[in-house]
């Protein structure tokens, strides 16, 4: 490599969205995949996009049914009734008015299942509303702009018109981000970013990127890497969550070890806000310019304070080498002392997450029955593993890793990590199982919306917290919604599972998956979740962990903000968003900019 | 290392000052530490503190007047009038009786001399005016609050009065970030936070450590060493400036590369503001929590926006192995290519820095000169880099070099990094030559003050830059500066001359000194320095570079921040500080908060 400076930037031609990525409407994904259970309880995920795709898992349901409720049936089905009832749109007709003058047709929608779409995000909450019940206010209008000056354009309109602007990335978020305030009587408009999907430059010499900010990540992914590129930020949501969202998240990605989290990838922003366009001339590798870097307002700002139109990010030289690996500890708390050292060693490889026992058990049972020399190896294997290592199947855990860089590095890496997991009872099990476990969450995904119509509701949830705190608020969490459960005399055991997913030298991401069987429970299941949920935060807290390692607070963790920042810090961000945003034209009402301080008592 | 959750937190014992340890008021750094020019022309740096002391460098003057002008000589002197005339305080009685009421008599003082040294940084300017003119407005009182409580009772009785405050640390800045505003016509209470310097906490199981504003980085370092722990910051204030200063300028350490930057250490801080004290229950690794964490307002904001008292950072175990190592290479640019190969390595030692041709020479002549063996061997390694390598004296350039870490990573990086400049045709020059280099930063900080006894003013100013425009803009900011001292006919030669200090994936900081032999010239010499600067600044920007990459902007680079921000940007901040301090009661004016928009004209 050398430092070349009349190397001219690239303007890579765009991606374009293969066909047969279609996105549903009424759950997560692509249309082409979902969970079915067939009549003879074998559980397929159909389509042909995953690994796991078209795989007969036949241990899952009878697993499910053992550990959650056994009935967990094929037959047993809560059928959803996708659309719900979708409120007409109230109309600003001066702003209709004075946007069709400067957008095409095709830009402007008010498409009722479009609107609803674009009015929630991924929590259990919205997605059992659309499937079993409604949603009261939903976006009015769904703006498309194609470039920043329209953007600019829409904005100045909606400060005119006094109508809100929420912006529209992946629609990913598990924070309710996206729901509109039923109090809300302005027009709505989502202002869907879709169309700015473009990556406007890659500087190959100084490793820079200029993306716009409704590129989706997988979009991002592969218009890098045919250049040779990576931004090297996979979130969970990679395949469908944007730029622009990450940013408005503070979002954090599974290899972050090696990459960063988004903020230490984006090097600058473009935002058009109530007060004017944020931007700069340049980007710089590092600034003390204060005030004056309008990152600062934006990371996880939550839709609040502007729209990032595009972002500069750093971008890395595809890794020479990759590897997945994995280990299996005798039980959850010889996992996370070997993180803990792991950490400490200074070598940490781009990705390491570690399992408790029950989410490993799910993982095994997300496989295909074996036949065989295959089951033959696999059955030695596992006797191996308890009756000679003397490990405890419900105790066990696993770990998954993954090395990025040169070959040497990795080598060295991978028997740094090795030796080290040997130190805590680690048994390597293999790139195979590294491998499956790192994408299994990709179609893992799906699994949610399935049980659903199951009775089943579940989500995710997920904290940060210093190291001496994880295996107690683990414990503690898990042990808080199983009084929960059982205090509310809800239908069989619930299931509750975490895992240890980042590693910092502070301490460590937590996490957390949280299901329950609702069939025949009074009330709505998805408010008792809710509660459910509410307990296991509080506990969360009390646990000395985070609101959120990288969710965010959208409204669904509003309640807690109190415990989390003094009155101060509450009126000094009230103070700044009433001053760049008087008439609340950014109104998504996130975070602490919700409807009133009522909503802010834990 | 384990994962021990019964692990106490360490209160450290206090670090006493060591008694030697007074500071001028009248120049940079200790009392006991000045350069003086013997009547021989030998030049001495008095006292014992540093490597440097006390070794007669018999090389320097003749160098000096050959490079710049033969005028500058131990007769030929400028002498001081430190103390300058210094104004009257302006009382406001109201406030000093409400605050007499909480604070003892030692904690509140008029003395003339310590309102002026709070009235000022280092900048040329300040430093001349000091000593050969004025300084109109200094603050009126300085308060020396003990306690977080303290500084809330402050800021509640100046809110009631309207007084300024202006908080101080280590006095250190080079931005005019503490010079009063003339036209401030209420009380300007400096608050000195030398009493808040304690290491309230450490956490040995976390690594973290919870530390009072005013700790002085020396103390820092010494405190938490005794633990075995690090901070790792270290600028090349390091011995006077003060945790809560590199907060409040987003200042950056030569081990960057291994430590980070203070926004990389920085878990949380506490701040008392005109809207209410900003805190949060707990330090966590990493956080999702958009506006309520207040980091975000305060990294940079120049004692613009409240006033620090304490920070949780990342503490680091002290490394088991430090080495030094140096490199000298043909010419300049095959130095930056090979820091521009080392960043993309991926291994990059905890600092590396390359100094231009004209800073090696300096360096050279702030050697004793050697007699005997030492003398010969000297020779015959400068024989053999110009004679058998064909090293051009005028041009080769120097790389000194820090590895910290494990005894085995320090081993592989050393390797590495040595292998890597051979590429360039670099050659080795040893560990003394690298950690002299380090050193002589400390000694060094002295040599502006004793030049201006001798009509040499100098400065030093710094900017990040994408690699690409590295090479041109250290050429272009020279040639510029040669050309405006050319066309004021100014006497001798100017001095400039550059060093690249950080490197970064996408860019690298240079840090430039300019100095120029103002005897007998028309006009004020620090205002044509002055003028000079800005030129030199303009370069700067027009080249590509950035404002400042850790000095910060403070007033001197006010007039630059309409270049680097857009309209949007102004505004937003403006609003948002208007709306958090609407009095203006941390009024030191700095940065996008000066007086009015006609200071923002480039």
């Amino acid at each position: 490599m050398t430092l070349d400076p009349q190397a001219q930037r690239i303007v890579p031609d765009p991606v374009e969205p293969a066909t047969r990525d279609v996105e549903s409407l009424d759950v997560w994904g692509f249309e082409d995949t979902r969970f079915v259970a067939r009549p003879d309880g074998v559980v397929v995920l159909e389509g042909s996009r995953y690994e796991l795709s078209g795989q007969e898992l036949a241990d899952l349901l009878p697993w499910v049914q053992e550990t959650i409720h056994p009935d967990i049936k094929p037959d047993n089905l809560n059928p959803p009734h996708y659309p719900p009832p979708i409120p007409e749109p109230r109309r600003n007709d001066p702003f209709l008015d004075e946007i069709r003058k400067s957008f095409e047709s095709d830009q402007i929608s008010e498409d009722p299942e479009l609107r609803l779409r674009r009015g929630h995000g991924h929590t259990q909450d919205e997605m059992h509303a659309i499937k079993y019940g409604r949603i009261e206010r939903v976006p009015d209008v769904v703006v498309s702009p194609r470039d920043d000056e329209q953007v600019e354009r829409l904005v100045a309109a909606a400060l005119r018109h006094d109508v809100v602007l929420v912006p529209y990335g992946g629609g990913t978020n598990v924070t309710e981000a996206l729901r509109c305030r039923a109090d809300e009587e302005r027009t709505i408009v989502s202002v869907d970013l879709g169309r700015m999907n473009r990556i406007l430059w890659i500087d190959p010499v100084n490793h820079m990127a200029c993306i716009q900010a409704g590129a989706v990540g997988r979009h991002i992914v592969e218009g890098l890497a045919r250049h040779g590129f990576t931004l090297g930020h996979e979130p969970d949501s990679i395949e469908f969550s944007t730029l622009g969202g990450w940013i408005a998240t503070h979002a954090s990605g599974m290899k972050k070890n090696r990459y960063g989290n988004i903020e230490d990838l984006v090097l600058d922003v473009r935002v058009v806000t109530a007060t004017g366009v944020l931007e700069r001339p340049a980007a710089q590798p590092r600034e003390s310019v204060g005030s004056s870097d309008p990152r600062r307002w934006i990371f996880g700002s939550e839709g609040c304070l502007g729209i990032v139109t595009r972002a500069v990010v750093k971008i890395f030289p595809l890794p020479e080498a990759q590897v997945y690996d994995s280990v299996v500890f005798p039980d959850f708390e010889s996992g996370v002392r070997f993180l803990y050292d792991l950490q400490r060693s200074g070598s940490v490889p781009a990705s390491v997450r570690l399992v408790d026992n029950l989410q490993f058990q799910l993982s095994q049972m997300l496989k295909p029955r074996k036949a065989g020399v295959a089951k033959l190896m696999s059955t030695a294997q596992k006797l191996f593993v308890t009756r000679v290592r003397g490990f405890d199947v419900h105790k066990m855990t696993a770990c998954t890793i993954v090395f990025e860089g040169t070959k040497a590095e990795v080598a060295a890496q991978q028997r740094q990590t090795r030796a080290l997991a040997r130190r805590y009872g680690g048994l390597a099990s293999g790139a195979e199982n590294g491998r499956r476990g790192y994408q299994l969450t990709f179609g893992i995904a799906y699994i949610r919306d399935w049980v659903m119509n199951h009775f089943l509701i579940a989500e995710s949830f997920e904290t940060s917290v210093p190291w001496s705190r994880v295996l107690d608020l683990c414990e503690g969490v898990k042990r808080r919604i199983h009084e929960e459960h059982a205090q509310r005399g809800l239908p069989g055991k619930p299931f509750v599972t975490c895992r240890v997913t980042q590693v910092y030298p502070t301490g460590a991401c937590v996490y957390f998956y949280f299901a329950f069987f609702f069939q025949g429970i009074e009330g709505n299941p998805s408010q008792v979740y809710g509660e459910i949920e509410h307990a296991a935060r509080d506990e969360v807290l009390a646990q000395g962990g985070s609101l959120s390692h990288h969710h965010g607070i959208g409204k669904i963790r509003q309640p807690f903000v109190d415990r989390i920042a003094s009155p101060g810090v509450v009126a000094f961000a009230r103070n700044v968003k009433a001053a760049v945003d008087p008439s609340n034209v950014f109104g998504a009402g996130n975070q602490l900019f919700g409807a009133d301080d009522a909503q802010h008592d834990a």
